[in-house]
């Protein structure tokens, strides 16, 4: 915001006014040539072949993704325009940048030629100790339920949560973590200063104040459908794994959780009732495609953490002492009466044990506070 | 019910009075030993290493044990009385007769020594095609609900359902096979006159009159705490797999899932809220036990049945032909308006796409009725 963007940055966003976000071609492209080198060819009349320096006449489909490119090449704005936007707090991040994440170079071709941001947070920083939680715009009040919990308590314990900014799910995923004063990132599928949902406009503000809203598109770019799905692995590719919260058997957060695994990062997903529809794409997930069961943010830490951090005691019911006799012990202090006192040797008949064993038994009970020896016998110690 | 007990019958009804369900240390006698050889030897006043044939005695643990047993030599009745019993409905069956069901062979030493029945259905056919589904006591309206129709679904499609026989999700499985003529097998840990819990005398009743009531202890035998755990590896080794439809982190469903684990048969889990305790074990068993996680019978059956039969085509969202587009033929779908038409060059330009892709696209997307020309250029079919 001091010295405006750079040549570079100039040149990628000029690019992403051209090409559609996760165009591999020129995802190859730019492994050869610098970005301004690739608008200089696109802004001549010239074939590619020629206007291209040699590395990049090679990349397979070039001729016909230079025709698609410069088809829009009257959509891109001044430079004196840019520059405008990142004053107005559309800040450009490049590859290679400090803020850039560098865990987005795993899409390879497919890593996003330059993103736009609204908010002062370090992207990197924030997407350091990151999870995604995605799901249904049509969630129901269970799974909203359970996301914003989820969100608020990787909010408390310093996990970051990205989402998309839709309805449902994912706006609960990022009120949860704001609620308590956690950081959030929204990657979306329209340009910044666009924002789709327009219905989520004051969120968005907020996630831009205490987050980072982060989009491929140029500011004013409308969403397309098969947007959302190329947007969907910014968000896998980001984190540093992906929990779906519901989703419905043909839900777009099923395809962010495929972006998450091919990119082997871990997937969890949040069982729900077997009768609801918008648990069934989490239960695929779990079933058919090996999603962790999780059920709640202390799983997901789990997951998400580095070796030795984040974990918990295992989980247990409420303390039971008896579970822990052995077999024969358990089976005398079967046979001890509740109330009237019971002899040793009838304890050890009924117990299917011999007399030794049962007296043995009996004063391992008692000193454990089990049992008690009355005038009349044995029985069980009150509140033992 | 015509010839009466035989003699093996006899002496391993017999031990049933003595030995309690499991004893491993009897199992291992009975391999060298015959019953009657062993009811021999333990009303004989003399020490085992002298009243047993030599082969048995060199079983670890024999002389304890022979104390134990011989502790409830007076509990035994007579013969006369057994077959008072076999007379008025309450069958034996021993391993190697023809109802004997094998696959409780699994449990090696602690196969059951005999098995006690109510209800004129063959135990080992019935079984062939079996799957227990267990659970809580405590059940919830959603498990009930669940539990009944998965119950139901697997009767219809001739499947066994064998479970305990207990309150709550024990009984909607019962019950669920029941409701539409399905075979059930309740497998008590009380004897079957006894039957435990009292409040289900009728539907042990409806059991015996369809399906098959089973117990390893003698019918007057009241349940122990470890009783329950006991019966639990019958449960799971009498079935081809376990389902867990509700269970609490302590509950004793867990207990039958490890025995089905322990012999290698298909363990699976309804999921559940995650917000419900009843539904915590359900996810452990998924999460950390490697149990398949299952919406209804169909997933089931699926598992349980050998490989080749019981395969269903693959679950699938309603139909949304959008989806089969190929992302360039559906950025330029996107590209068609829903009402004014739109010129082709335009159409090209916001799809990033050249003319000639633009309108083979169209021509395709014409045919398969998503758009249609008008005097005004391209727009969206009504209904497409």
């Amino acid at each position: 915001m001091t010295a405006g963007p750079g040549p570079e940055q100039l040149a990628r966003a000029a690019l992403s006014f051209m090409a559609e976000p996760g165009d591999q071609v020129l995802g190859a492209l730019l492994r050869s040539c610098s970005p301004q080198e690739v608008v200089g060819a696109l802004s001549s009349p010239r074939d590619p072949q020629v206007a291209l320096p040699a590395a990049g006449r090679a990349v397979p489909g070039i001729s016909r993704a230079f025709e698609r490119w410069r088809a829009r090449i009257g959509q891109v704005p001044s430079a004196a325009r840019l520059a405008a936007w990142d004053r107005s707090g559309f800040r450009l991040v490049c590859p290679g940048e400090p803020q850039w994440p560098t865990q987005l170079d795993a899409l390879g071709d497919a890593r996003p030629i330059v993103l736009w941001l609204r908010g002062t947070t370090d992207l990197r920083h924030a997407c350091l100790r990151s999870t995604s939680v995605v799901g249904a715009r049509a969630a129901t009040a269970y799974g909203s339920h359970v996301c914003t919990e989820m969100a608020a308590t990787l909010g408390e314990r310093g996990w970051t949560v990205i989402s998309g900014g839709a309805y449902g799910i994912d706006s609960s995923a990022h009120r949860g973590a704001l609620s308590v004063g956690g950081l959030t990132i929204a990657v979306l599928a329209s340009g910044l200063s666009y924002g789709y949902p327009k219905g989520h406009q004051d969120l968005f503000a907020e996630i831009a104040r205490r987050g980072v809203l982060v989009s491929e598109c140029p500011p004013d770019r409308a969403p397309t459908r098969p947007g959302f799905l190329i947007r969907n692995r910014v968000i896998a590719a980001l984190s540093r794994g992906t929990v779906v919260v519901e989703a419905a058997l043909r839900s777009g957060a099923l395809n962010t959780a495929k972006h998450a695994r091919e990119l082997c990062r871990p997937l969890m997903a949040v069982p729900g009732p077997v009768t609801s529809e918008q648990s069934a794409g989490c239960h695929e997930l779990i079933r058919e495609w090996g999603a962790v069961c999780v059920t709640g943010a202390r799983d997901v830490i789990e997951i998400v953490s580095p070796a030795g951090e984040g974990t918990y005691p295992p989980r247990r019911g409420p303390a039971a002492p008896r579970d822990s006799l052995d077999p024969v012990t358990s089976a005398v202090l079967e046979a001890v009466p509740l109330r009237a006192g019971r002899g040793p040797a009838t304890i050890a008949t009924m117990a299917g044990v011999d007399l030794d064993t049962a007296l043995r038994c009996l004063g391992l009970l008692a000193a454990a506070g089990f049992v008690e020896r009355r005038e009349n016998g044995w029985r069980v110690r009150k509140g033992g």
